[in-house]
């Protein structure tokens, strides 16, 4: 069986399903989970809402909400066939982090009919999962959710990939005894994904970013060209126009430290490696990397990741979504913020020993089970010392 | 320990959770769950729609969907403290059906938003369950959702009662034979329940209905002061005017067959029965009955039932809605029709022969595990009949 006719009937029926906390199988069951019964849980949570999070499932529930216009590599192929992956992030909070998580894919693409929703949404749930929505909606709706809502609300295509990231070349910078404050990076793809990866980096201490996208160079003197994210990135000078550009990605990654994309396979050749600055390459476009591990080394980087399982370092969200929910839920915290999430970068890091950092293991495995653990008490720390906690509820 | 320390005790941390269907535990699993393989399935629902029965749990997975305005006895308390009962209404869907039930208790009252919000989650779920809905905005919301979607939608507190009623209606007036169409019936409550359970048992046969609410005795020449519910039963020849009511309850009942209340506690005495014809009384209100069991027999009624599971003939909407939707999803129906969920009352009356028939046993019990075999059974054939059935999805 090739993986194809493998992976369909795997998912013969789905691949979700629900089960049962309490007993059932009595009148005297009945009354106490359902009527008569179940109206003492009602009236106490009528009286004190916070109640909501000790007499229901809400706490440990998180909703994976897509509106299937950007699935994976595929594109808008719209909700009913984005299920299958809302399914599989469900599958995954469960085994990894022990979280409930329900599959919703949304018949509309209105980004204000989304956040209306998800609002409604919001007695059911302990936190929302956005997945999978296009650029630059997701982000639109990512921010007024934050805003509007006292749950925890994450885009992981905006910040899981960001935080694994900003480990990996926090490790690599340590192993390398390259500061991060030294580094030059080159981004490739500047969406959801990229934007925050930028961002991301800034924070931890990286000074010189230059960035490519479909339509070339980002550069200043293009300014007016672009939508509202590169505007922003460019405005919150996160990134930079290098100087002497020529328009290509070749001539911005010339005598640069990190090549990290997330845009499109093969755009990267060995001969571009070689004129960098012996290199971290974190090539992720999946599921052909911008470069191959493989050639990456070759071309002579230092080291190298892709989002691939089947070589060293691989850069896989899964490394933080799961980690950072169960902290925020564990913590009871309102939001996910970016001091949370940066304690997630840090936590992930300092997995590694530096007696253990190796240029093929500067990231833990996705099935190391210290990940889980380390990434949700980091953020739920976080979210105590920002006051965010609401761990009385 | 009371039972509301029992009952409160039970729900800590709620009565739902998700389980996984595959195995998550290897590099080869992952790939297969999640990506790349995950975009199999995605690609063949992308192509054909249909297939998100095949390659996803939507076919039976259940959106139990509820505004918390009318929760129980208890009212409008409110989304939060309706999850509760969602849960356990979801638990029993997965109990007594093996049907996936997802609790969603929306944060907005506005029938419009409820609408746009149960079409937009359409593609997970293969039918919605609404649930403890205000009248007449329950009406509303149902008949606008099954004209506008193609999954099964079925308002439980409009439908599950009227659909037991009629069984118990069926084998009263089998056990007895007086026949269904000799018979007068009085109704105490004309809201979501009551204006169904008339529309009911005009179907199976009976001819005169006469109705009672909070309002007093239900009369044409009141006409202009009802809301629509009623409007509509007395326009559709559902409920008849009794020549020379005085307006009370007990003037209706003189003489009278049956009587019906999905209404209040105690409104029906001792003598009322004694006044009526040896009549079949079905007192619903909960927890505490229009009259209690013993009350009834001892006033001469023929036979009585209640709601409680403490005395015999329990009218429990669990004998309905497991089973209805069990075979809505197992025929793929498009919708629930009234020729489904009178094919719903024929199985379950069915279910006791003529010789078990007693005046304490004209119902099965909700444990009873025939039930929801032969509702869905025939649930699922009547569909097929209507030509509403998908089988092929």
């Amino acid at each position: 069986m090739d993986i194809k006719e493998e992976a369909l009937k795997l998912h013969i029926g789905g691949k979700y399903t629900t089960s049962i906390k309490c007993p059932l199988s009595s009148k005297k069951d009945l009354s106490l989970a359902y009527t008569p019964g179940v109206a003492e849980p009602c009236k106490e949570i009528a009286a004190n809402k916070d109640l909501v999070y000790k007499y229901t499932s809400k706490g440990n529930m998180v909703a994976v909400i897509s509106d299937g216009t950007a699935v994976l590599g595929l594109g808008n192929i719209g909700p009913h066939a984005g299920i299958p992956v809302m399914e599989g992030k469900a599958a995954l909070f469960k085994k990894f982090a022990g979280i409930d998580a329900v599959p919703i894919c949304l018949d509309t693409t209105d980004p204000d009919e989304i956040i209306r929703i998800c609002k409604a949404l919001e007695p059911s749930f302990g936190g929302i999962n956005l997945e999978d929505i296009s650029a630059p909606r997701c982000v639109y709706i990512e921010r007024t959710l934050i805003k509007e809502l006292n749950i925890p609300v994450m885009h992981d295509d905006q910040h899981g990939t960001s935080i694994v990231v900003g480990a990996a070349v926090l490790n690599a910078s340590r192993l390398t005894k390259r500061p991060v404050e030294s580094l030059t990076v080159v981004l490739s793809g500047t969406g959801a994904a990229g934007s925050n990866i930028a961002r991301m980096l800034k924070k931890l201490g990286v000074k010189t970013i230059y960035a490519f996208n479909k339509d070339g160079v980002v550069d200043k003197a293009k300014y007016d060209s672009y939508d509202f994210l590169i505007k922003e990135l460019i405005d919150d000078a996160v990134i930079d126009t290098k100087a002497g550009h020529d328009g290509t990605l070749a001539s911005l990654l010339k005598g640069a430290d990190a090549f990290v994309g997330v845009s499109a396979p093969g755009l990267v050749s060995k001969e571009m490696v070689k004129s960098m600055n012996s290199p971290f390459v974190f090539a992720m476009a999946n599921p052909t990397p911008e470069i191959s591990y493989d050639d990456a080394i070759a071309g002579g980087a230092a080291l190298a990741g892709t989002g691939r399982s089947d070589y060293p370092n691989q850069i896989n969200n899964l490394l933080a979504f799961p980690g950072v929910f169960r902290g925020a839920l564990d913590s009871r915290a309102s939001k996910i913020t970016e001091g949370m999430k940066i304690a997630a970068v840090k936590a992930l890091s300092s997995l590694i020993k530096d007696d253990e950092l190796r240029s093929d293991y500067i990231i833990p495995s996705a099935f190391d089970e210290r990940v889980v653990d380390a990434v949700s008490k980091a953020v739920a720390e976080q979210a105590r010392i920002e006051g965010l906690s609401r761990e009385s509820l």
